[in-house]
This record gives structure tokens, C-alpha cells and sequence, in this order.
């Protein structure tokens, strides 16, 4: 499998992302997951500007923003991002009951999809503007 | 396709649940997707307490929660529940730019979660914790 | 989008799938799902060779097997063969009552998956053999 | 990870869904998922009652869904659910040959639902009525 | 939903957008999925970036790219890409031929992606060093 | 779960595809994919004759071939199947900036698929000729 690359050994380019990464987050170090895209620094660069970007505080705070990540990933069964993204969101302020409503949501979400495919529901027309 | 049971032709089980999806939603009619569950009343029912439970306010707010499962049905796809749920998230108090914001971490969500895959990240020590 | 050949139009190789299909399931025409494949005649014969065998009856009935065909293409929000293999199921025996209980399978089903992927649970000892 | 809690540790209401569970499957302890949940037991008792009310015995018996749960947990890849619904499959009487026709099945289904997207078909009018 | 908004309604930083969308591909007007975006200039600007950038001749030429892309959009069941990338496919070159054989490799790999989940297989040794 | 069948515990078909693997691939022994398939052989013929059949060279050749099977095989999460598929195109001629390019289409391809679904996209009328 692709290797991962630690910061000693990462080309500058790469370097320079890492440095940003643990500016931006306060950390001593990356994820495996930046480790493993170190491997293409154009695509790590990009992955995380769009990461940055779309995670910085807004109309949405970071800790909504990173329960939305947990539930797409819970949602995909994507191990790795559930596992780091949970993470992240608890270190941005979700509570063990935060955390418990949000599996509760995603998982009726998840379901209710099933029902409206099976049962071939058609958008209502107050839907149709909107 | 099966069709959709308006409260007229609904039975009392389903009229029940009916009236309370009304109440709860403040709302003059129920969407085509209750319409839908009503060829099942024991599945109508159990959906609906499932849905009221889950998506009233808590350590989570209904907007929130709303945000959420737009999450989850853009990530899967659902037509029906993409339109419904996102009129349901204005309703909460979504503005156009959180609406943005959430499509772009939905987005962003679901390009990481592959690359993890991709590149076959193993979890990091730190997350088994957690 | 890829053009509907009808059996008028076919090349000799895909009528004899033609043939075979409405002999198979004593219909007078195919659905525009093999007029499609017909582009392809290669995919349109192994297609209906494996749909054919695997749908054939055995250790389980051709009804339990189409609605296991509407589980999936449900789960997957394929509209077509939702529609498609509902009808077939109908076809086959299945009622409205047993519609409804599979439906209300998936959607718990589906919405497990996801509890399980984000509670993160691991697999039980007892079910490593086996 | 959230911790599996076991009866000795768990409070009265998450208690009350295990010996229910028990009692219903006729097993001496519950698996890891209702542990996981333990950590919730709003969402382990609600998840509970939908479970045992959409898998008891109906227009479908017990072991046909059981097999239509595995044909989920396979197609959304959730290793867990797959591994759980597949021993407790073969608990209600799914032989070796049911196993190799349902993923046979499993397998058509998540070809042909992509082979329907891929050409664009467009649903066939008598589907429509239905 | 969200309007779509045309080159003549479009503020400065989606105009120069799509700009340089239609310098890039040679194109009179962009296409309804830039139009949409153009609701968030700045998703706009940076999704567009991302698929200047990835879409690009490099190792990989953009027909295989575009093959790649329709490959993803028809696993995922997106109707609108696959429908615009099927479209793009073919204008660099895509031929009849080389769409039925994406179509076969997208199925067969979708169907055997979900056997390999059913039959729990474990990864050989020789693919765990890369 | 299932156990793998080796060669020398095989019934004779499954053998015979067992011999017809390695031939066509030029390898000492099967993966644990056709090992485990091997529970049924004729789900192990079946499937051996389709991979065979689709992933032979035509109008696009085994490389390209190799590398959509894993893209489906990544935005489907499967690990075994992007294991085993990568092992393959690497040795088929993919090589490092091939796989980095592959990976970075298939994660902008997963995101803008859900911008098209959040956004809900029309899809234009010059795509529907095609």
C-alpha cells in the first residue's frame, strides 16, 4: 500500500503543507491521511486548501461543520474518516449526547431515503421552488 | 407505483399519525412521503415516532439535525428527500449561505472519505481511543 | 442517450437473447433495459445468461430472490430496476403485505449499517467462524 | 471508540432492551451492536422496537429476512451488519446453497442497477402503474 | 432549488469562472452544474479549479479521465454527470465501443465488489506491500 | 465466515477455473477472491467468465481497464477489491503519477456527483441527444 510519509522525510512542498496543517489546527503533527496523500503534493496541496477552506468558520461554525463530515462519512462507511473526523469533532466541542443524536439522525436519514426510493414518492410541488 | 393516500382516504391508524405529523409541524397537510407510508400504517407510525424523536431539539437543534439529513440524502442520492429536507432546513432558519457552506463540506466529505480508501489509510493510534 | 433497439432493429445475436428472454419469462416484448443493451450485444447475452441463472429457481424461490433484486436496487436508488423488479416480484407473488415488510427491512437495515459503521462496532468473536 | 457496555454495567432502561433482546432471540447475551448502543439507550430501545417489530415473522417469514438484511449489509459493504445478519441468517435456517444463490443475487443486482444508469433507461410504461 | 444563474446574471467572480471554463474547453456557454454553482462564487471557483487541475493531460490522458469520471458517476447512480460526462467522453473521444466496455468493467466490478464483501475475504499478503 | 477453497481442496470445476486463472493470468496461484468463490462453483465460473470477458483488451486496453475497476472499487469502499485491482494495474503498467492522477479524479468525481445532487441540477437538453 502507499506508503506514508512523515515530515522528515517529505519534499518541501509537501513540507509546507504539513507546516500549514499544524498551524491551522494546532497540532504536533498530521494524520496518516496527509501522510498518505504526501505521496502526490499536488493533490495534497489541493485537498488540503479545499479542506481548510470549507472547515473554516462561516454561516456554519466548525463543530457543525465536522458533525456534517462525520455523517457523510458514517454514511459512505469510510473507517478512517469516521474514525479522525469523530475525533475532530469532539476536540471542536461534541458532547458524548451530540454525538448520540447525530448517529440517531443519520442513521433514520438513511433509512427514510430507503422508503421515499422503494415507495417511488414523487416531489411534492411546494418542493419544486426550492 | 403505489399511491399516495390523502387524509380523506386515509384509515383511522393512519389519520392519527397524520394529525400529529400536522401538530408537531405546524403544517396544513403532510408531504407525498407520509402519503406514500400510509399504504403501510405500521411502518407510517413507527417512521413517524422515529422522526419526531430524532429530530426534536436537544443537545442538537432542529436546524442542525435538518443540515444533517440534507447531508446524508445529498450523499446518497435521494431526490425526493434533497428537496424535502432542504425545505424543511430554510424552515428551520437555513440561509442560502449556510445551505453553501454545507454542499461544500458534503462535497469535500465525500472526496477525502475516497482518497482514504485510495490510499488505504490505516487508522491512527490517537483514534482507536475514541 | 444510448438508443432503444427494438426487436425489428436488432442484429441476429440480439434477437436470439430477444427470443430468449421473452420465452424465459413468457412475455410478448423486453423491457427497454435489454432494448438498451441491445447496443452492446456482447453485454446484452451475458447479462440475461447471468440473470437468468442466478434468478432461476433453487435452494431459494424466484419470488424471494426478486425481492431480494428490489432490496438492493432500492438500497442503491436505481429508479428503473426499482420499478422494474417490483412489478417482476409482483408478477412472481408478491403482495402488498410482503412489499410493505420489505421495505420496512431495507430502510431498518440500511439505517443499522450506519449505526454499526459509526459506533464503530467491532465484530464479534462467534461470528469470526462463520 | 465508544465503549461496549455489558448488563453489569448497564443502567436499568439499556438493561430492560437486553433482556428483551434475549428473551426474544433465546440467547444469553447480546451482541456487540446493542453494546455499542448501550452507550444511548433512547436509540437502543427505539432501534430495538423497530428491529423486532420489522424482522417478527409476517407476510415474510424470519429467514427471508434475514437474508434480504445480509443483501443490504453487502451491497452498503458494512463488514459488521454483514457478519451479524449472516449468522443469524443461518440461525433461522439459511443453508450453505441459500448463502451462495442470495449473493449470486446480490452480486446481478448491483451490476445490472449500474448498467441501467450507465445507458440512461428510461422506465417503461407499464411499470408505471405499479 | 437553487436558480440558475447565466453568464449575464452573474457577478464578476463567477463570470471570470466561467470564463475561463469556456476558454478551457472550447465551449460557447458552461454547463447547468457551473450555472448552479454559481449561487456560491467561491465553490464555483474552487470546484472548477479542482477539475481544471485533475482533468488536465498528464499521466493519465483526459479521455481516460472522462471515462474514469462516468465510471464513478454511474456507480454512484448521478444522473446529471453521468449524463455530462458521458457527453464530454465522447468529445475527446470516446467511441461506441469504448463506452459498452466501460459499461461491462463498470458492472462486473460492481457485482464482484459485493461478493468480495459477502464472502468476508481476507486481503492476500502479496497485496499488503502496495 | 466462508472458508478458501486452495487447489488442491477444489472440486474438479473448480479447478478447471482454478487452471483457466492462472493461465490467462500468468500467475502460480488464485487470489482469495476465486478461492473463496470457490464455495460455488458455478458463481466461480460465471464470474471468472465475465471478468475474463470484459477485462480482456478491445477498444480500451486491460491498464484502462484495471484503473476503472479500482475507481469503482474505491468510491465503493471495497478493501479487498482496491487492493487486489491496484496490485493489478500496477501490473498491467500503472505506475505512481497514473495512480496519483486516478485517485484524484475519482475524489473530484465523488464530490462534484453530490454538488449535482445538492444542487439539483437539470440536466441540459444538449445532453439528452447522447
Amino acid at each position: 500500500m502507499p506508503k506514508l510519509i512523515d515530515y522528515a522525510d517529505a519534499p518541501p512542498a509537501a513540507r509546507a503543507v504539513f507546516d500549514d496543517i499544524k498551524r491551522t489546527r494546532n497540532v504536533a503533527d498530521v494524520n496518516n491521511f496527509w501522510k498518505a496523500l504526501a505521496n502526490d503534493p499536488a493533490t495534497l496541496q489541493r485537498t488540503w486548501e479545499s479542506v481548510k477552506a470549507v472547515m473554516a468558520p462561516g454561516a456554519l461554525d466548525p463543530l457543525v461543520k465536522e458533525m456534517v463530515y462525520v455523517a457523510v462519512s458514517v454514511t459512505n462507511g469510510c473507517g478512517y474518516c469516521t474514525a479522525s473526523h469523530t475525533a475532530a469533532a469532539r476536540k471542536a466541542g461534541m458532547t458524548e449526547a451530540m454525538f448520540a443524536e447525530l448517529m440517531a439522525v443519520v442513521a433514520t436519514a438513511n433509512a427514510t431515503n430507503r422508503l421515499a426510493n422503494g415507495y417511488r414518492v414523487p416531489i411534492d410541488k411546494a418542493f419544486e421552488e426550492g
